[in-house]
């Protein structure tokens, strides 16, 4: 099947009105460069077999074709990329090739060194990058047209789920308000136009469901002096609504297709303002041709992921209230598996996650829209797979031997969570208390931080590794991303990792600490909470993290004779605190005993 | 005076033959983007009457004039530039416009858009940044003649001191090879100019003493395929050496003034490697005019500085052994001051650093080569001054109440030492306790840190800092700089500071650890070792630093209950190194048992 598809590419390739493209690459975003993507931009795990989240397909002419991917995938790449002639290249190895080193190694034919791409998929940022690394080697990167619109016969369509209006008592700001920011950011008479899909989302205050997990919209979004369009499917959103729109924020609809359009006909001779990563080579090509002038982002991130990162009054009160409901979920979830795997069942993952849904669903009612991710439950040595999605086939019964990780979130129309808790519901080994223990203080130090104004995520990230570093040990990806309200659970623009990002951590910002340490085929550990940032309590000119996740820290595996004075008072301090926040919320006496028992103060 | 010589700049820049340059400017810098200059490039400091390290001076012929530079220098400015007209701009204070901005705001005539500098001065980079920031305030920058050969009468002539060449015993690498080392990071054929003196130095395993307390010659260096051309005044080297650099090494001299004559005529159609920070743009320019094909290095600091940057087995032993000597002197003066200071006599600032140059003299002998940069010896409120220098007018008396920080180091023909200690003679105060301790326990930490191979040091820098901004304090120097061997005691590529430098920590590399904490008008306190990156003793893929510098840390404002286990191990592991190392070179049994008692372990 997939050989099939292969030859497809290739006989489509080969009909290049612009002469044949001798390599094609398919990567696996969407044209609004989005974590998660629709059904219909599933381009690359059609044309490879491999569905995994992040990966990049090359297919030759000549008949070779390769898939690049990191990690966390190998495994599964491997087992679905068999028999189907594609080679998988594993990111990160030493000696594997870059698609420029690979492609010219001689797998395509001397007259085919162009290689073609959907520019639709390519940030301008993204396709100069590529186009240089090809160019040294002598190939051309060249936009085409989309091939799967002809050879994917069955493409899923766009999606269409509802949309709706995000009001202020969540959002905090009306949109005819954010329009106002947004444009006071921008040159008089600039239009500034938006194709990442949470951006969309936040100017507007709309929310939808046409990705999983991520409760976005499909559109684009040009902002006008005067007015907004949203080139969307109308159909998304209710008449009342569309009206309200209009009338409050002066955002027109027009349907996502007609985005070319616009582009063509309505920008000649504007100021446009558009960030280097946030839209794709084909509009960009289609823009640069109407005579507007570009005008680039001063950030690669733009102005309003920006202002989206800091949360404003409302968006904060919503997410310290989506943690108490979190949290009561939490607890209830931690009890029973304690209890069931006490009275000697051995619940499976899977059925753990599906439990965790039930207890979110409850206590979330209808303002609990489902998890903000895939959850990641994995126990024993599926722990140490860092993205590990269990499985029919890979679902594991839950013993007392080893941890059981749980990385999971949800979405509330009033915010977002992600958390992680590691289980063991045995007696720990030395060796796992005192790698709990390590990334418990790594965690508990990043936390606790005090630090100046113009701190950097990358300047705090040593503080949650230094325990494992001592030991000669790490962990290979982030401490910390930011999280959105009420929209995508990883957002920029901080973070917090051992890369340099320029971008400071500001007061309202929202974002992940996670350390972990990862012991392959025996077990993994991870604890998560997210923090704000907040100048309240401190000294003029600095900052701290406040905690917002309310739930207890498993004491199972915590050596507490490793804990300084002053871990130990944040620790208890913040198990006060859940204490306080969760107790008023859980109705019978004993959840609350159970609670408390589990926010005892360490010594 | 200096209004003086203020109008005979302005008359000059009336009567420059591409018409008149309203403005000039003036760096403290010298060709060679040294951080120390000869009093022949003492130009601002004539010009503004301003002698500090850092400085700008800008003239407009509107009979205005400005003085650019930073805290550490504002008092001192002050003073200088009263009574000449000059005004202080306060570098750092919100307010304080950039020389753009100053000029942009009307000092100038319309006529005047055109700004002077002597392009010797400037780096490439240098002058594309300040070109670019005058551009967008529609003024141009333009290169002319060096005005201070015209107008400074008197001005001191080019330092014409001894030179000699650095034995392969101290250097651990014969010229011929380095030489050979730096070829084979250049194309076949090209030809490498180094302007920066310290780099010179290094590759040619020669010093000199040119420049105050940097053991470096004044030249220009060509490295050839086939051989290596030093301009220099050939006077400063015996026979027998130039000889042997030329019999063993293929280097011949050349006058340092015939380096424009070699540019102009013999490098046309060659392949030229220079940095951008690295060579200035006046001889950029003349090499741009050859046909010469200017390759740029690929990092901004350069080939020769990343070579030297990471010390070879030779140059470590030597760095131990300098540390030893030194390590004795400090002994020796620590005893003799708090003796003094016990029995009642109150000895200066300016008295206490005489007494430690003699003894680094006496322990070091004719391998001691003077101090590596001016101590800085402060007593209570004087060490809150970071860069404090005494003089007879500001010399303070030693005495029980207040911390005596002194930074001090010195230059042996086998390594260079850079400490800072900070003693207290009397009972420090609660406060008192409390800072020092913040400060040990920083330092310690970061002394302490394992990390992986690939870590840079910003990510390092928070462990210095936490315990300070736990309190909300901060310092604004930098936490660590590289120290050249036998070289610049301040030296890059790599830093540990808040601010990226993308440069990683490697072996082999030697840099301070020493965070501070200054309480204006009260008491400054700073703790510094050299520690050396080294990879033994670690697990795969990490390192750690290796403390270089012996010397007791003073233990009378520490507050032993504030450290953790691992601080007052790694305390107590040092001292048993600083004793088992020192004590065999102290000749006196009075000695020993003082540094025991010194060296004691806390518990």
């Amino acid at each position: 099947m997939i050989r099939n598809r292969l030859e497809k590419l290739r006989t489509w390739m080969r009909e290049q009105p612009g002469g044949e493209v001798g390599a094609f690459i398919v990567p696996s975003n969407d044209p609004h460069f989005s974590e998660y993507v629709a059904a219909h931009w599933g381009c690359r795990a059609w044309i490879s077999g491999f569905d995994g989240s992040a990966g990049t397909a090359v297919v030759t002419t000549e008949g070779r074709a390769a898939l690049w991917t990191d990690s966390r995938y190998f495994l599964q790449a491997e087992e679905q990329l068999a028999g189907t002639g594609i080679e998988l290249q594993r990111m990160g190895i030493e000696g594997t090739p870059t698609i420029a080193r690979w492609l010219a190694e001689g797998v395509v034919a001397e007259g085919g060194r162009r290689v073609g791409i959907d520019g639709r998929l390519f940030s301008r940022a993204a396709f100069e990058a590529m186009s240089g690394e090809l160019a040294e080697v002598g190939f051309e990167l060249v936009p085409t047209e989309d091939p799967f619109a002809e050879i994917w016969a069955d493409r899923p369509a766009l999606p269409h789920a509802r949309a709706f209006l995000l009001e202020e008592a969540y959002s905090g700001e009306a949109t005819a308000d954010k329009l106002r920011r947004i444009r006071s950011a921008q040159p008089t008479g600039a239009v500034r136009l938006v194709a990442v899909l949470d951006e969309i989302a936040w100017a507007l205050n709309v929310r939808g469901g046409d990705i999983a997990y991520n409760p976005v919209v499909v559109g684009y979004l040009a902002i006008e002096s005067e007015r907004a369009v949203l080139f969307v499917d109308p159909a998304k959103f209710g008449a009342e609504d569309r009206e309200r729109l209009r009338r409050e924020a002066g955002v027109e609809m027009r349907p996502y297709e007609e985005f070319v359009e616009y582009l063509r006909r309505e920008l000649g001779g504007k100021t446009v303002m558009v960030g280097s990563e946030g839209l794709d080579v084909y509009h960009w090509g289609l823009l640069s041709q109407t005579g507007a002038r570009i005008r680039k982002e001063a950030t690669p991130y733009g102005v309003i992921s920006a202002m989206k990162a800091v949360k404003n009054a409302t968006e904060i009160d919503g997410f310290r209230r989506a943690m108490e409901v979190d949290g009561v979920a939490l607890v209830r979830f931690e009890r029973w598996l304690e209890g069931v795997v006490a009275a000697g069942r051995r619940p499976t993952e899977l059925e753990a996650a599906a439990r965790l849904h039930a207890f979110r669903e409850a206590a979330g009612g209808a303002e609990f829209r489902g998890e903000s991710f895939e959850t990641i439950a994995g126990y024993g040595d599926h722990g140490a797979i860092v993205h590990y999605e269990a499985t029919p086939e890979s679902d594991r019964a839950i013993g007392t031997d080893g941890f059981l990780l749980i990385d999971s979130g949800g979405q509330y129309r009033y915010g977002t969570t992600d958390i992680t808790r590691t289980y063991h519901f045995g007696t720990p080994t030395t060796e796992q208390r005192r790698d709990y223990t390590a990334v418990l203080r790594g965690m508990i130090d990043l936390c606790a931080a005090r630090f100046p104004a113009g701190t950097r995520g990358a300047q705090l990230d040593v503080l949650a590794r230094r325990y494992l570093w001592d030991e000669g040990r790490n962990y290979l990806h982030g401490t910390g991303h930011g999280v959105g309200h009420f929209l995508c659970v990883h957002e920029g623009p901080q973070s917090i990792r051992m890369n340099e990002n320029p971008v400071v951590l500001q007061p309202g910002m929202v974002q992940s600490c996670e350390p972990g340490v990862y012991v392959a085929g025996r077990y993994g550990i991870r604890i998560e909470n997210l923090t704000l940032v907040t100048a309240e309590g401190c000294p003029e000119g600095f900052l701290r993290f406040e905690p917002l996740t309310l739930c207890p820290i498993s004491l199972a595996a915590v050596d507490v004779e490793l804990l300084t004075a002053d871990q130990r008072e944040w620790l208890n301090d913040y198990h006060a605190e859940v204490y306080a926040r969760l107790a008023p919320r859980l109705e019978a006496d004993d959840e609350r005993a159970w609670l408390r028992e589990r926010t005892r103060p360490v010594e």
